[in-house]
């Protein structure tokens, strides 16, 4: 299922575990070996990958003293007028999953959740997911519509929208089809592939009450808004209107700067909380209507096949659900004693209110904690101290959202769902870590 | 002062002016005219600048109904493995302040505050500020000392702290030297190069005190730390013991991924609130010492000349300041009516507790919005309706942060400070609107 060499963990091990160190290195308390967590964050591992044999050398000697980077200049200003990352993680990257898609126009990078820190998601790595391939808008020729049951019905240009009054809001996209592959017993090797089509970023831009004020719904008739984007695919979702006067925004700014064009530029819907596909990107055209309009996207796919052959078919919300991103799939703990354990939790009805982890498969549970700020519709990053004590574990993380709404195991939810659904799977996801360290998905109901 | 071409504003307000659009677009309570923010906000604006004949035949006809790029497959996934920005926005960057430093290897380049959005800064963007150019580190290679008064002196890998309990925090840095040449009568022209030495981004990394526990520090004698860099300049900096057993970070993340090599790559240091030469980057040694070091950063550089020839030689905290963002200097009001006056405010000391805007030079003042989450030594993005009636206007912002400390005005802080510093300005600032709607950055006492 992954591409080839997009794996960190057991194939990294052993450059890693021989890189260290100096001679004081190892007597920490914290630390009973050396240099593990490389294995585990993968951030750093890729780049002792990429330098095997500097890493071999730096096994039997101490490092220089004086590296030559410290006796050097180094770059100058504005190298990177924008800049990239460090060489060194060329590895963490958006990746697409082998043979998930059949063309490469209509398909899904995942972002890669085990790298990541806190709960801003870079915008290169945001996931991506398009329907007719990535669009080269000119912003100077983009027009959003806004028609329907409205008294004025409006064109705007994206500089007519960004003179409105606007606004800034942290919130996550998934994917209605996130972690789809394990409604089966298809257990992908890594939490990139399990759980990344998941992002977090701060949005700005429009409310889209704002701009329905400006038209003027007929509030008689006016239960529903369609939203059709300007690619090729022309992709179009139904939203109530009830949500559509709640939060939801037009957006044309992603993490402080314009959208990315994977992400919409010049112009995007952000529906928080509710799948990513009905925050439709490169937005063109919004029409107020009395009824849904069972549009292709509405009814060939994004359907939730339940029990006894029914088809649901507007699941709006991204209940609450929560993984654990290291130590996760396919990455190794090189050796026992003390790791944190990390991972994001997030609920499309509100705040995460707790996290608790078990490494037992769901027999005892601790709580986490959650780092600040906790909020509305968005990642949140969660922490426990862990000591591994070389036995086989089963790590969990299980959410409870601000409505009281409880994570549930595989087993409750396909006892409900199913097993033959694509989308909705919050299901609580265990990762293995066997007797050698090495981490893997496995399935427990 | 600016580089060439990197002043948005006038030159751009009559293509940008000519650019709207279709019959439906000019009639809203909004905008008494047409596609004024572009010009405003600098964010697409560019876009129009590079497509110029474009813009022109769009004046005189409705655009496209169905554009190409709704006709056609876009670009395949993954097009970009690591996203980038639209082409349309590359005039969206950092930029170097010519004549400001003498050479490429100790200078600044500057965020381009006026097209950002939020409280986010992109990576990408952050400002740049080094003495001795951008080392390229081998994060397998190097090492963090940790010396001096402690039990257990500690050399450590990247990995290894990788591996210690982290946390993620959202904070501003702030170059002291920010808003340096306002203190003369020098008014550089945009936002860009008179604040633009301040960004804001979610750090991950250990807390210095967890690893000055480790270390075992003399409790009886010791009093400061010194944070030493990697790079040729060895850049090192005094930090109190207090402060660094308070909310010092060494970091390793920098908005969810590793740092980016002009931040530090692969770890530095983050003295929240505090100056930001003091968050050493590329940092490769900690001392815990008895008394300040008087080192070369701190006697030669970062001290302020205060009235009598007194030099004030270590000034810890950024004091808090605000300034507008949008409108702001060399941008251009393009017609009257309603605007969004936003911008940024954040105090060392704590939390923003108010800003209020004035629009008549200070003899008026009203409360602005303040964009949740306001957070702790954090960027906090402030905005409030202005309705503009052509007629002159002096737009200030003023701070009060959460310790009751009020953002003085120019004249105040020259009455206690003098007019021969360069660093620790934090002066209210002023903008100019003239009837033609031009904006420029005057100083008013």
């Amino acid at each position: 299922m992954p591409a080839s060499g997009s794996v960190p963990g057991r194939v990294l091990a052993a450059p890693e575990h021989h890189l260290t160190s100096s001679p004081n290195a190892g007597r920490r308390k914290f630390l009973h070996g050396v240099a593990a967590s490389a294995a585990v964050t993968g951030g750093v591992a890729f780049a002792v990958a990429r330098n095997a044999a500097a890493a071999a050398d730096a096994a039997n000697s101490l490092p220089p003293n004086v590296p030559d980077w410290s006796k050097t200049l180094g770059a100058p200003i504005l190298a990177s007028p924008y800049g990239v990352p460090s060489r060194y993680v060329a590895n963490v990257k958006r990746r697409e999953s082998p043979g998930l898609t059949r063309t490469p126009y209509s398909s899904v990078a995942f972002t890669p959740l085990q790298n990541l820190f806190g709960i801003i998601t870079p915008s290169g790595l945001h996931f991506e997911r398009h329907h007719a391939g990535v669009p080269d808008i000119d912003p100077g020729l983009h027009r959003l519509m806004i028609h329907g049951l409205v008294r004025n019905p409006r064109i705007y240009t994206v500089d007519d929208l960004m003179r409105f009054p606007s606004v800034s809001r942290i919130h996550f996209i998934e994917c209605g089809a996130n972690t789809g592959m394990e409604w089966g017993n298809v257990a992908v090797p890594t939490v990139q592939y399990s759980h990344g089509m998941l992002s977090c970023s701060e949005w700005t831009g429009v409310p889209l009450a704002t701009l329905l004020d400006e038209a003027g719904i007929d509030a008689k008739k006016a239960r529903y808004v369609l939203a059709e984007g300007a690619d090729g695919a022309a992709l179009s979702r139904t939203i109530p209107l009830a949500m559509a006067l709640d939060d939801v925004l037009v957006c044309y700014g992603q993490n402080g700067e314009m959208l990315r064009p994977e992400q919409g530029f010049p112009l995007r819907l952000l529906v928080p909380g509710v799948q990513g596909v009905s925050s439709v990107k490169w937005l063109r055209r919004l029409e107020v209507g009395d009824q849904p309009w069972n549009t292709r996207e509405e009814s060939l796919h994004y359907i939730d096949m339940m029990p006894g052959g029914v088809h649901r078919q507007y699941s709006w919300i991204q209940e609450a659900k929560s993984v654990i991103t290291s130590p996760s799939g396919a990455q190794v703990l090189v050796d026992q004693g003390y790791y944190q354990i990390t991972g994001l939790a997030w609920s499309g009805r509100g705040k995460v209110a707790r996290v608790d982890v078990s490494s037992d498969g769901g027999r005892n549970w601790r709580t986490a904690r959650l780092e600040e700020p906790v909020l509305d519709k968005a990642l949140t990053r969660f922490r426990i101290d862990w000591t591994w004590n070389g036995e086989p574990a089963l790590l969990q993380s299980r959410v409870i959202d601000d409505t009281g709404f409880v994570q549930p195991t595989l087993g409750q939810l396909r006892h409900v769902r199913g097993a033959r659904s694509i989308y909705h799977n919050n299901a609580i996801q265990t990762w293995r870590v066997d007797p050698t360290g090495a981490v893997s998905n496995v399935q427990v109901e």
